[in-house]
């Protein structure tokens, strides 16, 4: 038997069906399958598809087709004819047919399209007779097949190329329909009449003629093969080669075409289009929300000239509350299309977006996929779709995604208002959501204003400790320098507070107190709008959406990932409060603890102080002392911690930043420091110098400060294991990790941790305790930790991958820098994506890999996580899973993302393993 | 048969020889040697060696003895006493002996000794007789044996703690000896007469048995027993045990004890003693070289309160050429020294160090050893070796060490006036050698003073491009800030200039142009002297030595290095002077020349106004017109080092540094930019802010700039084919290899390879040439391209290890700032070595055999080199060799040194193979 080449569908049955995709392409088999699956059978325009097979052979054979094509089209057209009682090419009842791509891959807008084929001088008063004598709509539909077809097939699909970008077909036809519109005065297409299209048609062949050199083809199967042979050849247009480059869609998996009967929603007041949603993708409630216009193609409901009624009452807003519903207009098609909305998702086991038509009070079904939706609606119909058993609890956790889920989390600009407007300026996103408020210039002015009630944005050139408080009085901080490990956008990313950073357009005058920035000029007062998950800076209030109100449903789907997933999930968390939001989330434990930031926040004075002086001690003996003094703030804010964690693991970072980025700028706290340390201010001002860096991401920080200053270490372990002691004694269970940062040798921790065990024998006798549970263990952020990490694994009891330094190292890249290059990186392609946002899987994960492998050779018990800000990206999420991590810490507001990633990797890893 | 436990030696025979070391350890095995090898048999005093097997029984056996020791001991002795003549404990004729450790490897002063034993009330008159009636030699003989035995043996090895350092019994005896002197009105030891002798040692036995509560033993056996127990006992002192911890030296080796029949020097005018060289060791003639002391104990040789007569007219200096000669004194005992000299060169063929004794004119020889010699030395003796037939080639190579051959290449402070200076100030040693010279404050000065002939030493806050003629008139440049990596070490060390950078103590006014340390202050036109190799600084003008004169001897040493080393040796140059040098050392490449350096260096003001422009260019056109002005002097700087090395690749990296490095901070300089550009100051200094980086080692610099600003590359590249294709033009053979930096993808490189490819067709094209022979691959310095070398290496055609930026990111240290704590990290031993001194082979290393072996795993002909400073040190070179690059680079000055080292390293790998 010869093979197969042209697959029909229609009136109830069809040759293939949803798994033929290869074959017949997406669109083919979903036309297939909605006509002849026995569960559908739905009102599809009867057509046919031509199989990839034969987009490969007319390429293997010199744009030919093979010998049996001719006579099956043929056939599969007869059954069209008969389905429709309409005959191609027939003057009295004239079957109109669209040719369309349709590749195993949607490649949408890069292949060719030609409508109303079958349309010609001689079938044209059929169509008037079959439209009910709607001639303007006739010559209308045949003045766009003359454009489309000269365009699509006498022009491109044969290969001539314009001389210039005026001089194709289609813009010469365009500037001949204009010079009618401009001589008779029109100003819209809808103002041509019946007659002028009428001369518009004749004029185009003239000019088709006189351009093309060739007459256009007033013969409907003429037509037909044009139609076919335009589609093949765009296989091989410049746009589609170049976007499967980009896809990785191999050019050998060829195109299929599909023909099918042109149904018309134009053809008068029995006849309309519409789109529709078998639940509502606003908010995923399970009701049947639709749109329709009468007398209309589908291209009118996009267009937006007219306003498009709601279905039924469900459907009804405040812009189309008057309209009359399709339910109310034409109850047994409406009655028709709530069944096909059962059948679909009965089917589908999915919402549902649907297009129809009727033309002359026939129900077609033009197209039906998987509806779009925002966070909440996702969440919600999943939940839903697993109590009416349509699905599996693991199949609604792959039903949203990780960005979905993060609508959920935070306020948002809303989506149609943030498209209306331009963005005013562009800097780094570094605190998610969005958030409007009125420009203050000052952390002092932040704190009055928002006494006032007032919504905020805090402005400045950069901040620093000093500004703690005004940023939390914010709604938003906007600086115009710094990058992404910039103080603003650390401590914007740890409370979850939109923030943008490095906005360097900006031009702040504080003494002025405005705000200029692309020739504009904004006062005190004035209101903005921030993106901070985009980095874009809107002028004026633009309106808000909240979907992070308390939500059962949430609650619920988390619960359901949570039982899926394998990876745990910490957070990164330096307060009490932190730690209790995080809970709430769901987290298991905190993954990082940063002892530094303790003196950035609440009420953080006088530790800061004491810092300080720490920090510009000369000898041994005042550090001892500053250290002395310090130590009860420290224990105090770890014990909190501890206490809001009870019996969840909770890693304590000792201090990892360089130390001069706390010495302080402001000329009174300065003056202080110098008169409590008894010093002069030159000499304060000299030993701030001294510790001043060339690369200081690369100096005296982390471990480095506890091998140089072990005081400064001992401070710290005594206050973790004197916290965790009180804590025992009050019959809690507290468990500290303590943590070693920037490490590259094991000798490096076997020195702390010689330190570290004799204080613990200290606290273990000052309390009465035999033992007080906790771990000792690294960082992994230096490449040579990674490489050498079967050594360090010997002292470590565990790994915690910190892998924003591991990136910067790993790549040479400094992330306060890469401003510079990386935006020229990824539009040229040598980079996918920023290695800060998304692990660096090949590269860094490489390292990665190899620590955790190496480590786990010398300790297979060793514990090992990431608490990178890559711990909350769902991506780096599924790759920490794959290979072999025991948990993910990212930020509070971040648990819920890390956890959808982490349950979805443990299915995908699953669904593999089988 | 039992197991032997004492080994005998002397007369002409001995039980043991050399090869038995892990026996009788190394001194044992040595006076074996010395005493019974066929070819030497000489006088050494008799004696016998209880072997590390006694000490490891002693130490199983809760220190107790073998069953059969007693025995073998007493039998040795006898054999002993008979050789000697004397008996031990004999009162008429006693026999003395020192009783002393051996372990297998040399542990220097860390075990005991106990000298004179045998010497009791009852022997005392036997001695004296022996001496010819020295009654004064013979007690102060006696009390050094009480104070040492009563020390050694009846406290430390009875394990007597004193309470502190005063209570010791040595501190004890010693306060009783000095009030004896203080009662006498003595100065010296030496005013104590004979009978004063008596009385003390009266008084020590006194003090002993009221401090330790015992009686000091008069009984030459007990004495015996007690010094080898005392031996043993050491070897698990403390001193004795971390000095092991340190040097890897196993407990379980144990020590051997040599029990030695004592000679004295110190028995009249027919006694002598004196230590010589079979060669010269200050230059290495052949001449047998030494001195020697009349009555006296070697240890007067030592202490130099005698000046010692040179032993013949050979050994004559300045000081002693007024003594006799040994040689004319004791002819006959000269002649046999003479003799023994010749046989034992014969036999250990390498220059020795001898140390003897002429007792009542019976001459001893109490040691021999390999002789400690300098660099010009240690060439010369082995090359005459060589020729003697001494010795083979290779070994030649294997007798000189990469710090000898240091030596030889810079002048240095004379050894003798640098030990007797103390140093004024510290920093860090930026260029090799020593220099001293009058301080000069500014680079204008220093040229200016120059043309007067004048020693400068330029003393600067830190460098910059403007300074480099100053700086090549100076002898040394000396300065305040800046690290290893600064300005002035990069020149400096290019130049192979005496150079010590970052010299924190150092305050410099350049006003008063003075500079002030350590409470001292200096002005212009006073001395200095610098040590660049250590990084010290002296006061005054101390002598220097020149050892770095042309020198047949040292190039056919070289001929031989190079004919035995497997890896290529390749220079870094910047100039075709720096390139003619090293050809000269015999370098066969450059494996990195820095197309930045062309601006520090002569006649530079042009090139480096124009790189600046281009710098501080906004545009692509204002960077286009900079580039195009600077195209032709970039073409002629890279034409000149192609054609100094004709024929051999010169590998030319592009344009490395963060471009803010170029920056000018001088105010005529930027007036002359803004006007150049046609800018305001204000505008200026925007645009170089706008360059100023957190991190710049991570910033924008080597190929992200070419990424960027694909001109840049363009310009560079054009200049290096268009130099090779005018060479070509004039018949030479130019080799460029085109070298892109600081890679972390190989996205990077095909993005640049595809501009070097348009350019070549250009190229090929203008000249009307076939081919230009020529490279492009990449420099290795990030950590992520040795990850992803076998990525890198489908587009290079070789990689070049950049080791110091490799070193600095893999350990996330910047070198700018390890000042802060790596001298902590070294002194706690948490690092061996700085890993910028040597590489890193157990970290960085094993990022080197990844990258090296992933790259090869892709491209079989990968030429792999190393260009970071590691390329001149040792123990890289050796590590280069054996991880198998294809070649080193180093700095033309230690090209010697590299191929050396290389040479070495491939002796020892072929003798591991066999």
């Amino acid at each position: 038997m010869a093979k197969k080449y042209v697959y029909s569908f229609g009136g109830g049955k069809a040759d293939g069906n949803e798994s033929m995709k290869n074959l017949l392409g997406g669109k083919g088999a979903n036309l297939a399958e909605m006509a002849g699956h026995k569960d559908l059978r739905l009102p599809v325009p009867p057509g046919f598809t031509l199989t990839t097979e034969v987009c490969t052979y007319y390429y293997e054979n010199k744009r030919t087709y093979p010998k049996t094509l001719k006579e099956e089209v043929q056939k599969a057209l007869e059954k069209v004819e008969k389905l429709m009682e309409r005959k191609f090419g027939d003057p009295v009842n004239p079957l109109l047919v669209s040719v369309r791509s349709g590749a195993r891959k949607s490649m949408p807008g890069m292949m060719e399209t030609v409508l109303n084929v079958g349309l010609t001088e001689k079938t044209i008063s059929g169509l008037v007779k079959q439209s009910g004598g709607n001639g303007r709509f006739v010559y209308d539909a045949y003045r766009r097949l003359i454009m489309m077809y000269s365009d699509v097939v006498m022009e491109k699909a044969a290969g001539i190329e314009p001389k210039d970008s005026e001089s194709g077909i289609r813009k010469q036809l365009e500037r001949v329909m204009d010079a009618m519109k401009e001589q008779k005065g029109y100003k819209s297409d809808i103002d041509l009449t019946e007659t002028d299209l009428k001369v518009l048609c004749g004029q185009f062949k003239v000019k088709i003629k006189e351009v093309l050199g060739k007459e256009f083809p007033d013969d409907h199967m003429q037509q037909l093969w044009g139609g076919i042979g335009a589609v093949f050849a765009s296989w091989n247009g410049k746009r589609a080669i170049s976007y499967r480059r980009i896809e990785g869609i191999p050019d050998a998996w060829g195109t299929a075409v599909n023909v099918q009967t042109m149904v018309f929603g134009n053809m008068g007041s029995d006849s309309a289009t519409g789109v529709a949603f078998s639940r509502n993708p606003g908010n995923g409630e399970n009701g049947f929300y639709g749109e329709y216009l009468i007398n209309a193609q589908g291209e009118d409901v996009v267009a937006g000239i007219r306003t498009p009624g709601p279905i039924n009452e469900y459907s009804k807003s405040e812009n189309n509350k008057d309209h009359v519903t399709l339910e109310k207009t034409m109850p047994e098609i409406y009655k028709q299309l709530c069944d096909f909305r059962t059948r679909l998702e009965k089917h589908y086991r999915d919402m549902q977006d649907i297009e129809f038509t009727i033309e002359k009070g026939r129900l077609f079904m033009l197209q039906c996929r998987v509806g779009k939706r925002n966070g909440p609606a996702a969440v919600r119909i999943a939940m839903d779709m697993v109590k009416e058993k349509l699905i599996k609890k693991e199949e609604a956790v792959m039903r949203v995604t990780p960005s979905q889920m993060d609508e959920l989390l935070h306020p948002i600009i809303d989506p149609k208002a943030e498209a209306a407007n331009k963005p005013l300026a562009k800097g780094l996103p570094a605190g998610p959501g969005g958030a409007n408020g009125q420009i203050v210039f000052s952390a002092f002015d932040a704190v009055e204003q928002k006494k006032q009630g007032k919504n905020l944005i805090l402005v400045r050139e950069e901040t620093n400790p000093e500004d703690v408080e005004g940023m939390r009085a914010a709604e938003a901080i906007l600086t115009a320098r710094g990058g992404m490990t910039s103080h603003a956008a650390l401590v914007a990313r740890g409370w979850g507070k939109c923030c943008i950073v490095g906005c360097a357009s900006l031009h702040i005058d504080y003494d002025k107190k405005t705000l200029s920035v692309d020739g504009k000029t904004f006062k005190e007062g004035d209101w903005l709008t921030l993106n901070g998950t985009k980095g874009t800076v809107y002028a004026g209030k633009l309106p808000m959406m909240d979907a992070s109100e308390e939500n059962r449903i949430l609650n619920d789907f988390l619960k359901i990932c949570g039982s899926v997933k394998k990876l745990g999930i910490r957070t990164n968390a330096d307060t009490p409060e932190d730690a209790q939001k995080a809970l709430q989330f769901g987290a298991e434990g905190i993954g990082l603890f940063r002892t530094e930031h303790m003196f950035y926040g609440k009420n953080s004075d006088q530790a800061l102080f004491l810092l300080r002086k720490m920090i510009v001690s000369k000898t041994k003996e005042e550090r001892e002392k500053a250290l002395n003094e310090l130590f009860p703030f420290v224990k105090k804010d770890i014990k909190g911690t501890l206490q809001a964690m009870d019996g969840f693991p909770v890693v304590i970072r000792l201090l990892d930043p360089p130390l001069h980025e706390f010495v302080p700028r402001d000329a009174e706290k300065l003056q202080m420091l110098a008169q409590e340390l008894n010093i002069s201010m030159e000499e304060l001002a000299l030993r701030a110098d001294g510790l001043h860096e060339s690369n200081p991401m690369m100096g005296h920080r982390g471990v480095r400060l506890g091998i140089t200053y072990p005081e400064v270490s001992s401070m710290q372990i005594r206050a973790i294991l004197e916290a965790a002691a009180e804590l025992l004694k009050e019959g809690k269970k507290p468990y500290p990790e303590v943590m070693i940062p920037v490490v590259c040798d094991v000798k490096e921790l076997n020195d702390q941790l010689a330190i570290a065990k004799g204080i613990y024998a200290e606290v273990l006798k000052k309390y009465g305790l035999k033992k007080i549970k906790h771990m000792f263990g690294t960082m992994i952020e230096i490449p040579r930790a990674a490489v050498l990490a079967d050594r360090l694994a010997e002292t470590a009891q565990f790994f915690s991958f910190g892998t924003n330094d591991l990136t910067q190292m790993g790549f040479g890249f400094s992330r306060d820098d890469i401003g510079g290059f990386l935006p020229d990186y990824i539009s040229k392609g040598i980079l996918p994506e920023d290695p800060f946002q998304s692990i660096d899987q090949e590269g860094i994960g490489e390292l990665i890999k190899m620590g955790i492998q190496r480590g786990r050779k010398t300790n297979k018990t060793l514990e090992v996580g990431i608490c990178g800000e890559h711990g909350g990206e769902p991506r780096s999420v599924e790759f920490c899973h794959r290979i072999g991590m025991n948990y993910v810490s990212c930020s509070p507001f971040r648990v819920p993302i890390a956890k959808l990633a982490a349950a979805q990797a443990a299915l995908k890893d699953g669904k593999k393993k089988k």
